[in-house]
Protein backbone atom coordinates (compact mmCIF):
# COMPACT_ATOMS: atom_id res chain seq x y z
CA UNK A 1 0.00 0.00 0.00
CA UNK A 2 1.62 3.33 -1.36
CA UNK A 3 1.50 5.68 1.65
CA UNK A 4 1.58 9.37 2.22
CA UNK A 5 1.01 10.68 5.70
CA UNK A 6 -0.47 13.91 6.77
CA UNK A 7 -0.88 13.91 10.40
CA UNK A 8 2.63 12.43 12.02
CA UNK A 9 6.24 13.51 11.35
CA UNK A 10 7.15 9.86 10.39
CA UNK A 11 4.87 7.66 7.63
CA UNK A 12 3.06 5.11 9.23
CA UNK A 13 3.48 1.43 7.69
CA UNK A 14 0.42 -0.74 8.13
CA UNK A 15 1.13 -4.34 9.55
CA UNK A 16 -0.62 -6.60 6.98
CA UNK A 17 -3.09 -7.85 9.85
CA UNK A 18 -4.35 -4.45 9.80
CA UNK A 19 -4.91 -4.22 6.38
CA UNK A 20 -5.76 -7.45 5.90
CA UNK A 21 -8.92 -6.95 8.22
CA UNK A 22 -9.79 -3.72 6.32
CA UNK A 23 -10.20 -5.93 2.83
CA UNK A 24 -12.06 -8.36 4.85
CA UNK A 25 -14.48 -5.74 6.24
CA UNK A 26 -15.11 -4.22 2.81
CA UNK A 27 -15.19 -7.46 1.08
CA UNK A 28 -17.81 -8.54 3.07
CA UNK A 29 -19.89 -5.69 2.52
CA UNK A 30 -19.88 -6.03 -0.65
CA UNK A 31 -20.71 -9.72 -0.47
CA UNK A 32 -23.35 -8.88 1.50
CA UNK A 33 -24.76 -6.20 -0.88
CA UNK A 34 -25.47 -8.44 -3.24
CA UNK A 35 -21.58 -8.42 -5.11
CA UNK A 36 -19.95 -11.17 -6.78
CA UNK A 37 -23.22 -13.15 -7.42
CA UNK A 38 -20.15 -15.45 -9.72
CA UNK A 39 -17.94 -15.85 -7.12
CA UNK A 40 -14.63 -13.50 -6.02
CA UNK A 41 -12.10 -12.44 -8.49
CA UNK A 42 -8.87 -13.75 -8.27
CA UNK A 43 -6.14 -13.52 -5.78
CA UNK A 44 -4.37 -11.18 -8.10
CA UNK A 45 -7.11 -9.25 -8.83
CA UNK A 46 -8.06 -7.81 -5.89
CA UNK A 47 -4.65 -7.99 -4.72
CA UNK A 48 -4.35 -4.97 -7.39
CA UNK A 49 -7.91 -3.98 -6.20
CA UNK A 50 -6.83 -3.35 -2.57
CA UNK A 51 -3.44 -2.11 -3.31
CA UNK A 52 -2.27 -5.26 -0.80
CA UNK A 53 0.06 -8.20 -1.13
CA UNK A 54 -1.75 -11.41 -2.41
CA UNK A 55 -0.81 -12.82 1.49
CA UNK A 56 -3.12 -10.03 2.90
CA UNK A 57 -5.62 -11.06 -0.02
CA UNK A 58 -5.54 -14.22 1.78
CA UNK A 59 -5.57 -13.33 5.11
CA UNK A 60 -8.98 -11.68 4.15
CA UNK A 61 -10.43 -14.38 2.60
CA UNK A 62 -8.98 -17.25 5.26
CA UNK A 63 -11.19 -14.15 7.59
CA UNK A 64 -13.94 -14.58 5.51
CA UNK A 65 -13.79 -18.53 5.23
CA UNK A 66 -13.83 -18.81 9.00
CA UNK A 67 -16.70 -16.64 9.89
CA UNK A 68 -18.91 -18.93 7.20
CA UNK A 69 -19.18 -16.37 4.45
CA UNK A 70 -17.08 -17.58 1.60
CA UNK A 71 -16.05 -21.38 0.53
CA UNK A 72 -13.32 -21.54 -1.50
CA UNK A 73 -11.43 -24.79 -3.45
CA UNK A 74 -8.67 -24.55 -5.25
CA UNK A 75 -10.12 -25.52 -8.59
CA UNK A 76 -12.75 -23.52 -8.16
CA UNK A 77 -12.02 -20.40 -6.82
CA UNK A 78 -13.86 -18.64 -4.07
CA UNK A 79 -17.61 -18.42 -4.28
CA UNK A 80 -19.91 -16.82 -1.73
CA UNK A 81 -21.03 -19.06 0.84
CA UNK A 82 -23.81 -17.75 2.50
CA UNK A 83 -26.44 -14.79 1.53
CA UNK A 84 -27.15 -12.02 4.37
CA UNK A 85 -30.72 -10.28 4.55
CA UNK A 86 -31.54 -6.92 5.04
CA UNK A 87 -33.98 -6.03 8.31
CA UNK A 88 -35.06 -2.28 8.59
CA UNK A 89 -34.02 -0.34 11.33
CA UNK A 90 -36.40 2.83 10.04
CA UNK A 91 -39.73 1.60 10.85
CA UNK A 92 -41.16 -0.92 12.81
CA UNK A 93 -42.36 -3.68 10.33
CA UNK A 94 -42.36 -7.50 10.99
CA UNK A 95 -40.53 -10.32 9.71
CA UNK A 96 -42.77 -11.44 6.93
CA UNK A 97 -43.39 -7.99 5.92
CA UNK A 98 -39.97 -7.37 5.68
CA UNK A 99 -38.39 -10.32 3.46
CA UNK A 100 -41.55 -10.57 1.04
CA UNK A 101 -39.71 -9.74 -1.59
CA UNK A 102 -37.11 -12.56 -0.44
CA UNK A 103 -39.25 -16.07 0.15
CA UNK A 104 -41.87 -16.94 2.45
CA UNK A 105 -41.74 -16.77 6.40
CA UNK A 106 -42.42 -19.94 8.40
CA UNK A 107 -42.87 -20.19 11.95
CA UNK A 108 -42.14 -23.17 14.16
CA UNK A 109 -44.46 -22.23 17.21
CA UNK A 110 -42.56 -23.71 20.03
CA UNK A 111 -44.66 -22.12 23.09
CA UNK A 112 -48.14 -20.40 23.23
CA UNK A 113 -49.20 -20.09 26.97
CA UNK A 114 -50.23 -18.04 29.42
CA UNK A 115 -47.95 -17.06 32.08
CA UNK A 116 -47.37 -15.31 35.20
CA UNK A 117 -45.32 -12.23 34.22
CA UNK A 118 -41.58 -11.57 35.99
CA UNK A 119 -41.22 -8.16 37.34
CA UNK A 120 -39.45 -6.48 34.63
CA UNK A 121 -41.41 -7.63 32.11
CA UNK A 122 -44.58 -6.86 33.94
CA UNK A 123 -43.04 -3.59 34.69
CA UNK A 124 -42.58 -2.60 30.82
CA UNK A 125 -45.93 -3.30 30.34
CA UNK A 126 -47.25 -0.89 32.91
CA UNK A 127 -49.01 -4.15 34.36
CA UNK A 128 -48.81 -5.18 38.00
CA UNK A 129 -45.82 -8.32 38.58
CA UNK A 130 -47.20 -11.66 38.51
CA UNK A 131 -50.06 -10.25 36.07
CA UNK A 132 -50.77 -13.26 33.48
CA UNK A 133 -49.74 -12.54 29.92
CA UNK A 134 -49.47 -14.47 27.00
CA UNK A 135 -45.98 -16.26 26.02
CA UNK A 136 -45.16 -16.84 22.48
CA UNK A 137 -41.57 -18.54 21.59
CA UNK A 138 -41.35 -18.75 17.36
CA UNK A 139 -38.53 -19.84 15.22
CA UNK A 140 -38.68 -18.41 12.10
CA UNK A 141 -37.30 -19.75 8.99
CA UNK A 142 -36.86 -17.95 5.71
CA UNK A 143 -37.93 -21.06 3.66
CA UNK A 144 -35.41 -23.56 5.39
CA UNK A 145 -33.48 -21.16 6.62
CA UNK A 146 -33.52 -20.40 10.42
CA UNK A 147 -33.19 -17.08 10.95
CA UNK A 148 -34.15 -15.72 13.99
CA UNK A 149 -35.49 -16.96 17.44
CA UNK A 150 -38.38 -14.70 18.96
CA UNK A 151 -39.97 -14.67 22.46
CA UNK A 152 -42.72 -12.29 22.95
CA UNK A 153 -44.77 -11.25 25.81
CA UNK A 154 -48.11 -9.81 25.24
CA UNK A 155 -50.49 -8.24 27.22
CA UNK A 156 -53.21 -10.61 27.96
CA UNK A 157 -56.47 -9.65 26.34
CA UNK A 158 -54.56 -8.69 23.04
CA UNK A 159 -52.41 -11.98 23.54
CA UNK A 160 -55.43 -14.19 23.55
CA UNK A 161 -57.20 -12.79 21.09
CA UNK A 162 -54.07 -12.91 18.38
CA UNK A 163 -53.33 -16.51 19.72
CA UNK A 164 -57.00 -17.14 17.78
CA UNK A 165 -55.07 -16.62 14.29
CA UNK A 166 -52.10 -18.71 12.81
CA UNK A 167 -49.17 -17.94 14.47
CA UNK A 168 -47.08 -20.41 11.50
CA UNK A 169 -48.12 -17.92 8.94
CA UNK A 170 -48.69 -14.58 9.98
CA UNK A 171 -46.33 -11.98 12.14
CA UNK A 172 -47.65 -10.78 15.34
CA UNK A 173 -47.67 -7.43 14.20
CA UNK A 174 -50.00 -8.28 11.82
CA UNK A 175 -52.14 -10.28 13.80
CA UNK A 176 -52.16 -7.51 16.62
CA UNK A 177 -53.36 -5.15 14.23
CA UNK A 178 -56.19 -7.65 12.66
CA UNK A 179 -57.38 -7.82 17.01
CA UNK A 180 -57.49 -4.13 17.77
CA UNK A 181 -59.01 -2.98 13.88
CA UNK A 182 -55.86 -0.27 13.11
CA UNK A 183 -52.31 0.63 13.63
CA UNK A 184 -49.86 -0.07 16.12
CA UNK A 185 -47.94 3.20 17.14
CA UNK A 186 -44.20 3.42 18.10
CA UNK A 187 -41.73 0.40 19.42
CA UNK A 188 -38.35 1.26 21.22
CA UNK A 189 -35.62 -0.87 20.43
CA UNK A 190 -32.67 -1.76 21.78
CA UNK A 191 -29.87 -4.10 19.83
CA UNK A 192 -27.09 -5.96 21.11
CA UNK A 193 -24.76 -8.36 20.10
CA UNK A 194 -24.46 -11.41 22.09
CA UNK A 195 -22.55 -15.05 22.19
CA UNK A 196 -25.47 -17.56 21.30
CA UNK A 197 -25.57 -19.51 24.41
CA UNK A 198 -25.78 -23.08 23.96
CA UNK A 199 -29.57 -23.70 23.73
CA UNK A 200 -30.29 -21.10 21.29
CA UNK A 201 -27.05 -21.84 19.29
CA UNK A 202 -28.90 -25.84 18.99
CA UNK A 203 -31.56 -24.10 17.87
CA UNK A 204 -30.48 -21.73 15.69
CA UNK A 205 -28.11 -24.48 14.14
CA UNK A 206 -24.85 -21.88 14.95
CA UNK A 207 -22.04 -22.88 17.02
CA UNK A 208 -22.15 -22.09 20.56
CA UNK A 209 -21.01 -18.67 20.98
CA UNK A 210 -21.71 -17.24 17.42
CA UNK A 211 -22.04 -13.90 17.11
CA UNK A 212 -25.82 -12.82 17.11
CA UNK A 213 -28.00 -10.28 17.18
CA UNK A 214 -30.16 -9.76 20.28
CA UNK A 215 -33.01 -6.91 20.04
CA UNK A 216 -35.39 -5.76 22.76
CA UNK A 217 -38.07 -4.18 21.31
CA UNK A 218 -41.48 -2.86 23.29
CA UNK A 219 -44.18 -1.63 21.19
CA UNK A 220 -46.83 0.34 22.14
CA UNK A 221 -50.76 0.49 20.41
CA UNK A 222 -51.19 3.85 18.94
CA UNK A 223 -52.45 5.55 22.14
CA UNK A 224 -49.24 4.60 23.86
CA UNK A 225 -50.02 1.63 25.80
CA UNK A 226 -47.26 -0.72 25.45
CA UNK A 227 -48.97 -4.21 24.41
CA UNK A 228 -46.18 -6.43 22.88
CA UNK A 229 -42.51 -6.50 24.59
CA UNK A 230 -40.19 -8.78 22.42
CA UNK A 231 -36.53 -10.22 22.38
CA UNK A 232 -35.23 -11.61 19.39
CA UNK A 233 -32.52 -13.68 18.53
CA UNK A 234 -31.13 -12.97 14.76
CA UNK A 235 -28.38 -15.15 13.44
CA UNK A 236 -25.45 -12.82 13.01
CA UNK A 237 -24.30 -14.45 9.79
CA UNK A 238 -27.80 -14.23 7.95
CA UNK A 239 -29.16 -10.64 9.09
CA UNK A 240 -28.32 -7.09 8.22
CA UNK A 241 -30.41 -3.89 10.32
CA UNK A 242 -30.51 -1.59 7.72
CA UNK A 243 -31.40 2.25 8.55
CA UNK A 244 -30.88 6.35 8.25
CA UNK A 245 -30.06 8.45 10.23
CA UNK A 246 -30.65 12.23 10.33
CA UNK A 247 -28.13 14.77 12.28
CA UNK A 248 -30.17 16.49 14.79
CA UNK A 249 -28.86 19.72 17.14
CA UNK A 250 -26.05 18.38 19.36
CA UNK B 1 -43.39 -22.01 36.69
CA UNK B 2 -47.36 -22.59 36.77
CA UNK B 3 -48.43 -22.45 32.57
CA UNK B 4 -52.06 -22.52 31.26
CA UNK B 5 -52.00 -23.33 27.69
CA UNK B 6 -54.72 -21.63 24.89
CA UNK B 7 -53.00 -22.73 21.12
CA UNK B 8 -52.59 -26.36 21.87
CA UNK B 9 -54.61 -29.38 23.17
CA UNK B 10 -52.37 -30.52 25.61
CA UNK B 11 -50.00 -28.04 27.99
CA UNK B 12 -46.26 -27.41 27.15
CA UNK B 13 -44.15 -27.51 30.30
CA UNK B 14 -41.01 -26.01 29.29
CA UNK B 15 -37.65 -27.19 29.44
CA UNK B 16 -35.66 -25.50 32.25
CA UNK B 17 -33.06 -24.53 29.60
CA UNK B 18 -35.84 -22.62 27.76
CA UNK B 19 -36.91 -20.80 31.21
CA UNK B 20 -32.77 -20.48 31.95
CA UNK B 21 -33.02 -18.49 29.08
CA UNK B 22 -35.56 -16.13 29.56
CA UNK B 23 -34.40 -15.37 32.98
CA UNK B 24 -31.32 -14.42 31.45
CA UNK B 25 -32.52 -12.25 28.50
CA UNK B 26 -34.80 -10.38 31.04
CA UNK B 27 -31.89 -9.93 33.83
CA UNK B 28 -29.66 -8.85 30.94
CA UNK B 29 -31.75 -6.09 29.95
CA UNK B 30 -32.46 -4.97 33.59
CA UNK B 31 -28.31 -4.95 34.44
CA UNK B 32 -27.43 -3.05 31.48
CA UNK B 33 -31.03 -0.34 32.08
CA UNK B 34 -28.81 0.11 35.17
CA UNK B 35 -30.79 -2.80 37.94
CA UNK B 36 -29.42 -3.83 40.40
CA UNK B 37 -26.47 -1.19 41.77
CA UNK B 38 -26.07 -3.12 44.72
CA UNK B 39 -25.79 -6.67 43.49
CA UNK B 40 -28.43 -9.44 42.43
CA UNK B 41 -31.11 -10.42 45.03
CA UNK B 42 -30.61 -13.68 46.08
CA UNK B 43 -30.95 -16.67 43.94
CA UNK B 44 -34.17 -17.78 46.13
CA UNK B 45 -35.65 -14.35 45.77
CA UNK B 46 -35.20 -14.55 41.84
CA UNK B 47 -36.72 -17.91 41.69
CA UNK B 48 -39.60 -16.15 43.41
CA UNK B 49 -39.76 -13.58 40.85
CA UNK B 50 -39.54 -15.58 37.53
CA UNK B 51 -41.65 -18.10 39.00
CA UNK B 52 -39.28 -20.69 38.37
CA UNK B 53 -36.78 -22.92 40.05
CA UNK B 54 -33.19 -21.93 41.88
CA UNK B 55 -31.68 -24.51 39.67
CA UNK B 56 -33.09 -22.45 36.72
CA UNK B 57 -32.26 -19.33 38.21
CA UNK B 58 -28.79 -20.95 38.55
CA UNK B 59 -28.02 -22.17 35.19
CA UNK B 60 -29.75 -18.33 34.06
CA UNK B 61 -26.24 -16.81 35.96
CA UNK B 62 -24.11 -19.29 34.91
CA UNK B 63 -24.71 -17.81 31.74
CA UNK B 64 -24.69 -14.34 32.46
CA UNK B 65 -21.50 -14.58 34.19
CA UNK B 66 -20.34 -17.05 31.26
CA UNK B 67 -20.93 -13.68 29.08
CA UNK B 68 -18.70 -11.47 32.07
CA UNK B 69 -21.74 -9.56 32.78
CA UNK B 70 -21.99 -10.78 36.55
CA UNK B 71 -19.44 -11.87 38.72
CA UNK B 72 -20.52 -14.52 41.85
CA UNK B 73 -18.84 -15.04 44.80
CA UNK B 74 -19.57 -18.05 47.41
CA UNK B 75 -19.64 -15.03 50.19
CA UNK B 76 -19.88 -11.55 48.38
CA UNK B 77 -23.24 -12.48 46.10
CA UNK B 78 -23.73 -11.94 42.83
CA UNK B 79 -22.57 -8.38 41.61
CA UNK B 80 -22.97 -6.36 38.23
CA UNK B 81 -19.07 -7.04 36.58
CA UNK B 82 -19.93 -4.57 33.33
CA UNK B 83 -21.35 -1.53 32.55
CA UNK B 84 -23.28 -1.56 29.51
CA UNK B 85 -23.35 2.16 27.92
CA UNK B 86 -26.33 2.84 25.25
CA UNK B 87 -25.69 4.79 21.80
CA UNK B 88 -28.62 5.96 20.09
CA UNK B 89 -30.27 4.74 16.28
CA UNK B 90 -32.35 7.67 16.43
CA UNK B 91 -29.69 10.74 15.36
CA UNK B 92 -26.07 10.68 14.15
CA UNK B 93 -24.16 11.77 16.46
CA UNK B 94 -20.24 10.82 17.45
CA UNK B 95 -19.26 8.97 20.24
CA UNK B 96 -18.11 11.70 22.49
CA UNK B 97 -21.22 13.53 21.84
CA UNK B 98 -22.89 10.73 22.95
CA UNK B 99 -21.09 9.24 26.30
CA UNK B 100 -21.20 13.21 27.55
CA UNK B 101 -22.81 12.28 30.19
CA UNK B 102 -20.47 9.62 31.25
CA UNK B 103 -17.06 10.50 30.89
CA UNK B 104 -14.13 10.93 28.44
CA UNK B 105 -13.83 9.81 25.10
CA UNK B 106 -10.38 9.38 23.95
CA UNK B 107 -8.70 8.60 20.62
CA UNK B 108 -5.73 6.50 20.03
CA UNK B 109 -5.47 7.67 16.63
CA UNK B 110 -3.71 4.35 15.16
CA UNK B 111 -3.47 5.24 11.62
CA UNK B 112 -4.12 8.79 9.88
CA UNK B 113 -2.63 8.88 5.75
CA UNK B 114 -4.21 8.62 2.20
CA UNK B 115 -4.56 6.13 0.41
CA UNK B 116 -5.67 5.21 -2.59
CA UNK B 117 -9.42 4.15 -2.46
CA UNK B 118 -10.27 0.41 -3.11
CA UNK B 119 -13.05 0.55 -6.05
CA UNK B 120 -16.00 -0.28 -3.40
CA UNK B 121 -14.79 2.28 -1.07
CA UNK B 122 -14.39 4.60 -4.04
CA UNK B 123 -17.84 3.59 -5.11
CA UNK B 124 -19.32 4.48 -1.97
CA UNK B 125 -17.89 7.48 -1.98
CA UNK B 126 -18.55 8.69 -5.73
CA UNK B 127 -15.19 8.96 -6.85
CA UNK B 128 -13.06 6.94 -9.63
CA UNK B 129 -11.35 4.12 -8.29
CA UNK B 130 -7.73 4.45 -6.94
CA UNK B 131 -7.97 8.23 -6.43
CA UNK B 132 -6.53 8.93 -3.13
CA UNK B 133 -8.39 9.63 0.16
CA UNK B 134 -7.66 10.20 3.95
CA UNK B 135 -7.90 6.80 6.16
CA UNK B 136 -7.60 7.30 9.69
CA UNK B 137 -7.80 4.31 12.19
CA UNK B 138 -9.30 5.25 15.77
CA UNK B 139 -9.42 2.83 18.98
CA UNK B 140 -11.41 4.78 21.13
CA UNK B 141 -11.60 4.75 25.29
CA UNK B 142 -14.11 5.88 27.60
CA UNK B 143 -11.59 6.44 30.42
CA UNK B 144 -9.79 3.59 30.09
CA UNK B 145 -12.07 1.33 28.74
CA UNK B 146 -11.51 0.55 25.32
CA UNK B 147 -15.52 0.43 23.59
CA UNK B 148 -14.76 0.39 19.63
CA UNK B 149 -12.19 0.33 17.05
CA UNK B 150 -13.03 2.57 13.78
CA UNK B 151 -12.10 3.05 10.48
CA UNK B 152 -12.66 5.75 8.25
CA UNK B 153 -12.40 6.85 4.81
CA UNK B 154 -12.95 10.66 4.24
CA UNK B 155 -12.97 12.34 0.76
CA UNK B 156 -9.53 13.73 0.45
CA UNK B 157 -10.55 17.44 0.55
CA UNK B 158 -12.44 17.16 3.75
CA UNK B 159 -9.69 14.68 5.34
CA UNK B 160 -7.17 16.75 4.56
CA UNK B 161 -8.55 19.94 6.37
CA UNK B 162 -9.66 17.51 9.56
CA UNK B 163 -6.48 16.31 10.25
CA UNK B 164 -5.17 19.41 10.64
CA UNK B 165 -7.51 19.32 13.68
CA UNK B 166 -6.91 17.25 16.76
CA UNK B 167 -8.57 13.43 15.95
CA UNK B 168 -7.57 12.38 19.95
CA UNK B 169 -9.74 14.33 21.71
CA UNK B 170 -12.65 15.42 19.15
CA UNK B 171 -15.27 13.36 16.86
CA UNK B 172 -14.50 13.28 13.01
CA UNK B 173 -18.33 14.43 13.03
CA UNK B 174 -17.78 17.60 14.99
CA UNK B 175 -14.41 18.19 12.89
CA UNK B 176 -16.28 17.73 9.42
CA UNK B 177 -18.69 20.42 10.82
CA UNK B 178 -16.00 22.52 11.85
CA UNK B 179 -14.20 22.72 9.00
CA UNK B 180 -17.54 22.61 6.37
CA UNK B 181 -19.00 25.30 8.75
CA UNK B 182 -22.20 23.65 8.69
CA UNK B 183 -24.20 20.87 9.81
CA UNK B 184 -24.00 17.65 8.24
CA UNK B 185 -26.72 15.84 6.27
CA UNK B 186 -28.28 12.06 6.47
CA UNK B 187 -25.98 8.89 6.54
CA UNK B 188 -26.84 4.91 5.60
CA UNK B 189 -26.60 2.90 8.71
CA UNK B 190 -25.53 -0.93 8.42
CA UNK B 191 -25.62 -2.76 11.84
CA UNK B 192 -24.16 -6.38 12.05
CA UNK B 193 -22.91 -8.94 14.48
CA UNK B 194 -19.62 -10.41 14.04
CA UNK B 195 -17.31 -12.92 15.67
CA UNK B 196 -14.00 -10.38 16.37
CA UNK B 197 -11.30 -11.98 14.13
CA UNK B 198 -8.13 -12.58 16.39
CA UNK B 199 -6.55 -9.01 15.88
CA UNK B 200 -9.66 -7.10 16.66
CA UNK B 201 -9.59 -9.06 19.47
CA UNK B 202 -6.58 -8.38 20.54
CA UNK B 203 -7.12 -4.56 19.94
CA UNK B 204 -10.11 -4.06 22.12
CA UNK B 205 -8.82 -6.62 24.43
CA UNK B 206 -11.86 -9.55 24.32
CA UNK B 207 -11.28 -13.38 23.51
CA UNK B 208 -10.98 -14.17 20.03
CA UNK B 209 -14.58 -14.86 18.25
CA UNK B 210 -16.60 -12.49 20.89
CA UNK B 211 -19.48 -11.08 19.69
CA UNK B 212 -19.24 -7.32 18.20
CA UNK B 213 -21.38 -5.16 16.64
CA UNK B 214 -20.51 -3.80 13.36
CA UNK B 215 -21.37 -0.76 12.25
CA UNK B 216 -20.77 0.75 8.49
CA UNK B 217 -22.16 4.13 8.00
CA UNK B 218 -21.75 6.51 4.78
CA UNK B 219 -22.56 9.82 6.08
CA UNK B 220 -23.28 12.59 3.58
CA UNK B 221 -22.67 16.65 3.28
CA UNK B 222 -25.67 18.63 3.74
CA UNK B 223 -26.13 18.90 0.23
CA UNK B 224 -26.62 14.66 -0.39
CA UNK B 225 -22.43 14.51 -1.39
CA UNK B 226 -20.94 11.50 0.14
CA UNK B 227 -17.67 12.24 2.70
CA UNK B 228 -17.48 9.72 5.61
CA UNK B 229 -17.48 6.38 5.33
CA UNK B 230 -16.64 4.31 8.35
CA UNK B 231 -16.54 0.81 9.79
CA UNK B 232 -17.19 0.68 13.92
CA UNK B 233 -16.62 -2.24 15.52
CA UNK B 234 -18.23 -2.02 18.95
CA UNK B 235 -17.52 -4.59 21.41
CA UNK B 236 -20.70 -6.27 22.59
CA UNK B 237 -20.44 -6.71 26.18
CA UNK B 238 -19.91 -3.05 26.68
CA UNK B 239 -22.76 -1.13 23.80
CA UNK B 240 -25.97 -1.26 23.13
CA UNK B 241 -27.88 0.95 20.41
CA UNK B 242 -30.91 2.09 21.50
CA UNK B 243 -33.64 3.67 19.23
CA UNK B 244 -37.23 4.04 18.29
CA UNK B 245 -39.75 3.06 15.80
CA UNK B 246 -42.38 4.18 13.86
CA UNK B 247 -45.02 1.99 12.12
CA UNK B 248 -45.28 2.93 8.85
CA UNK B 249 -47.84 2.21 5.87
CA UNK B 250 -46.84 -1.64 4.84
Amino acid sequence: MELENLAEPTPIRRARADQARLVADVLRHQIHAGGYPDGLPPEATLAADFFVSRNTVREALTTLKDEGIIERGTKVGTHVAIRKYDHGLDALVGLKETFKGYGDIRNEVRAAMTVAAPPSVASRLQLPAGERVVFVERLRYLGDLPLSLDMTYLARDIGEAVLEHSLETNDIFALIERVIGGPLGSASLAVEAVPADAHSAAILAVPDGAATLLLERLTHLDGGRPVDLEYIRMRGDRITLRGNLLRGST
